[in-house]
């Protein structure tokens, strides 16, 4: 049994964990922390999981946690892990962190997105954890910093196809769409149901974090020279993502072709799923699950490929891909806990 | 022209107003004030109305906007109008209170319920405003107290039946359903889409303080003896209230004998709109418009009332009936900026 | 491992049955059926389970589905049943059947509300599928008629209370609130996203058939003299039912009292959660769960109860239930494949 | 006093148009067709309404609609218009076509995506109803084949800019997000709210019929060699319509130097509305209203702009441009009948 402990346990992500944890036949929660709500029950903050989480929330202290722990996963705001994790490492726990603060290799381009970095030589031994390109790096981790919920969106279609040289990196525009759980579940005008239901809306036009934690992998996973172009849109939903992908071809390809270069570097992934040549897939086929759903389309005349992937910003998007990552980090059955069975409606 | 200013025009009901004076034929805006807005252009806060509204957000000071101004809305959380209202009265301007403070004639009863009550005496000078059955009175007021959304939906279908002696007074059960505009602009946990998305609760369950308000009404429309049972339940949409009232029949009646009775008590009433026996309206037939569609049902038998009211509770239940009463007050056509048309979807 | 086959697979309650019993730890699925998609791959048709579920639909033949299967659902409108039940029941499989035409042991009232009934003695055999309340005669029946959505959450709460003689049997109102997968997944103008989002309507009013289900199993439960209004209205979501009921107390009791009756009535029943005093349930807090969430309070004076009951309509109202029938006819652990953690958002 | 008539006036453009030309002041209705619904009155189909427009749908007969009537809308599936356009020109009266039958003035292009014409020649003379680029041809026209929602959308903010010569033709990407209204009121499995609601897709992937329809008006509009990449996509809403257009620039522009080209271009042109640099348009800004709202960004390095438009997908997609069309035909003010004011939330 692994024995875990989730800090920042009301939070959306962190809440996702422990309905994922809670389920993991190869878990023991050990502690659920939240300065908001310590001291009282986790299902009095969630009713949903009323007779299935029986935990008290606590406030967060390394000493009362970390022993007899396994793995701590923080899903803080950024800012706040990068003050907590090193010590919780030196108590020998492994750490998945599902803040920005542990994504970038290079602290110094951290630094210019996000602010001062404090840790920054954990950095440097923190893995990306995107699992299905990483798996063998964070299989030797015991830090692992948790992929955005964009870049996993934007990043598992296009990993492959950069690799395999068949698209222009200076062309790639991703044109993403999430549900609004992804603002955090502190309350404010722009997560108001009057301010966004019946509504849709682009933000931080090419201007958002995300966009430098992407280029960074893109770049090491290419031959450099990206260009990305990242407009992310707010859809009047909870869970869910979906994310159009245009980039360049090299040479002409058809739909395939594409299709065939990602199944071959998918093989045998299963949270990975491919459409068909004319099918593409939407949010509600992931919502609760770890898949991400690709579809592709090479557009007339063999110029220009449309990637098309869905996931749960929740799931794979965060709380879900972070299990993986456990669960690759511990050498148990990646899919351990991960194999739920979505709603069909 | 009616020269007419609104105190706290960046909340929802505020808001709401705005649009409706700025489309009213007969009103020049004087002023529109908001403390959190103070000093931007109105039409920042609420960029739908660019172009149509050119009025900047002010600080309230009854000095720089009475004179001039014929007809004060105060559109504040309840406490706040007390504190003003009798200077702005002073001044010489009607005054059209959207909050509670000025619905209760006794500041005895507001106090049980509220907080204690600091312009006693102007409770008494007051005019509940619910226009279709307090017209004459509200011709003559200078300070009317806006009814409460759910009073509204509510009390007209009722009154016409408790004046008639048709039902018994003591029986009445009203549950209610509103959007979610209801709960104000202030961003909070039951507010936040996540939260009340693709969900649905009674909230308050009876314990609502716009029960004694209606009770009060019903108190002097009937005989006494009033006995309500109030239970609000909040929908997952931003503007509507739909009320499924119950109650008792003194005596066996039908369907139609109830609908007759309602059609005299409410001729000549263009905002009142009667279903025909076996339809019933939705919200989305009131959306954005002021009236208030009624449907009825007697259970077989005879011994039972069914009454299905609609209204959009930022109209009717709050700006639009505040505009009314402006109208009626000002002696000009009652339904003057009040006849748009509704979006059909 | 129980052997089992859904007839009318592809409707939301027999895709939700496909969900559960794919995730059953005890369950194999022999067939799905499906007139409208036969030779299709169920996960063509609910690509949420691509990778999960690998049957194809199949046209029914009780010959080609019956053998080799232990436990058939028929997910069919009402109607459709009653000619094939029979047939199924031969071949020696056990049946629940989540149409109505098997919740009426008196075939004669059926037929008063739906239409002649071809199999009238089978009605006397089948065992009414309220399984915290029928649990015994379930035990042994070969034939279930799986309660309809809004008895289940009216019934829940309301029979504990019938059977402890505290509520007057002859004043009870549910006004009962629907998500819109209840009208099932053909399309229609009332389920047309346009009709219903940001809407809410009463339908049925006073004239909905589950009120004579209702009113059958209260009288049961009760010494008769039931007298019940029901409205049912429809939420703009997809699933979720919140049922408001009340009713008047034959001696003035407390909220906790009527807690105790509900706490004693459903002790060890895991599916039942009591809310304390104060607190109700969303539906959110059961979705895709089989819980039946129940609040309670008691007005001022102690005469009325209101009732607030919470339940996923697809799960505990179709087929969460039916495989909780199913666990009980097979005399496995009640709650096997009915375990799974809802999202907390 | 223009007499206007709606040929099929029950779907979701022709019941918005019915909306718009109740409240035009310079209109009256002369009828209103459905076939469905031929011998009800329109108020009962769209209770919204009711006390607002009396009409009673007929059937469609051009001897009995154009006498005495000045304008025609026709508001039906593409291909029936063009059977009856003929004979309704006829008569002496205008028409504006909502459908895409009269788009193209080449109608080979039309029968390319579409099917047979069988009045090719009325193509030639059709104008094509893009008010604020096209006006001056509208003027005179007695035909004009009003723009489909996407379209209008999308040309909008690219037709100064390529008029200007500022972008490449060749590199336009337009990723267009629909709200479910633009599907029609048919009911499908894909307008069914337990299929859309909760989740978003991508559909038609660079194979939608808008397509041609805009590379025809661009290519007109510049110097020809236009390559247009367009995928739309469905919102989990009624209505709106947000266009994400990226196109490379020629040379380096700032976001001020684009936002002046479009400036210049709209220059007293009421319905278009730019947003200043940093900020850009939602859905909810425009709902209900004619408004184009626009907002601009250009990217690091000036070599790429990004167009963010949002409109109404009824009014400006569809009716409200038609009467702003009727307005330029008839030689009355442009925005007479179109500026009401529209909801704040």
């Amino acid at each position: 049994m692994i024995k875990a402990a989730v800090i920042g346990a009301t939070g959306y992500a962190g809440a996702e964990l422990v309905r994922l944890l809670a389920g993991h036949p190869g878990v023991e929660i050990t502690a659920l922390t939240s300065r908001q709500y310590a001291g009282e029950a986790f299902a009095d903050v969630y009713p949903a999981l009323r007779g299935m989480v029986d935990h008290v929330c606590r406030e967060y202290a390394a000493d009362a946690i970390c022993p007899g722990t396994d793995v701590v996963f923080t899903a803080l705001p950024h800012k706040l892990p990068m003050a907590i994790v090193p010590e919780i490492l030196e108590h020998g726990c492994r750490v998945v962190d599902l803040s920005a603060d542990f994504r970038f290799s290079d602290a110094a381009v951290y630094e210019q997105y996000y602010q001062p970095h404090t840790s920054p030589d954990f950095c440097k031994e923190s893995v990306y954890g995107l699992c299905e390109v990483n798996r063998e790096k964070i299989q030797g981790a015991r830090l692992v910093g948790n992929p955005g919920c964009y870049p996993t969106s934007v990043l598992l279609p296009l990993i492959p196809l950069l690799k395999a040289g068949v698209i222009d990196a200076g062309s790639i525009i991703a044109d993403a769409k999430s549900g609004v759980s992804g603002a955090g579940r502190s309350p404010s005008l722009g997560t108001h149901i009057c301010e966004v239901q019946e509504s849709f809306k682009a933000y931080k036009v090419d201007a958002h974090r995300h966009a430098p934690e992407m280029t960074a992998v893109l770049q090491e996973a290419g031959r450099g020279g990206v260009g990305l172009c990242f407009v992310p849109h707010l859809v009047p939903m909870i869970r869910g993502m979906l994310s159009t992908i245009y980039a360049s071809l090299n040479k002409p390809l058809s739909t395939d072709d594409v299709l065939d270069i990602l199944a071959e570097y998918y093989t045998g992934q299963g949270f990975i799923r491919l459409y068909p040549a004319g099918k593409f897939p939407e949010t509600r086929y992931v919502r609760g699950s770890n898949f991400c759903d690709i579809g592709v389309k090479v557009t007339e005349g063999g110029n220009r490929v449309i990637l098309v992937s869905a996931i749960d910003n929740l799931v794979k998007g965060a709380a879900g891909q972070a299990v993986q990552n456990m669960n690759i980090m511990c050498g148990i059955d990646e899919t351990a806990g991960l194999d739920m069975i979505p709603l069909p409606v």
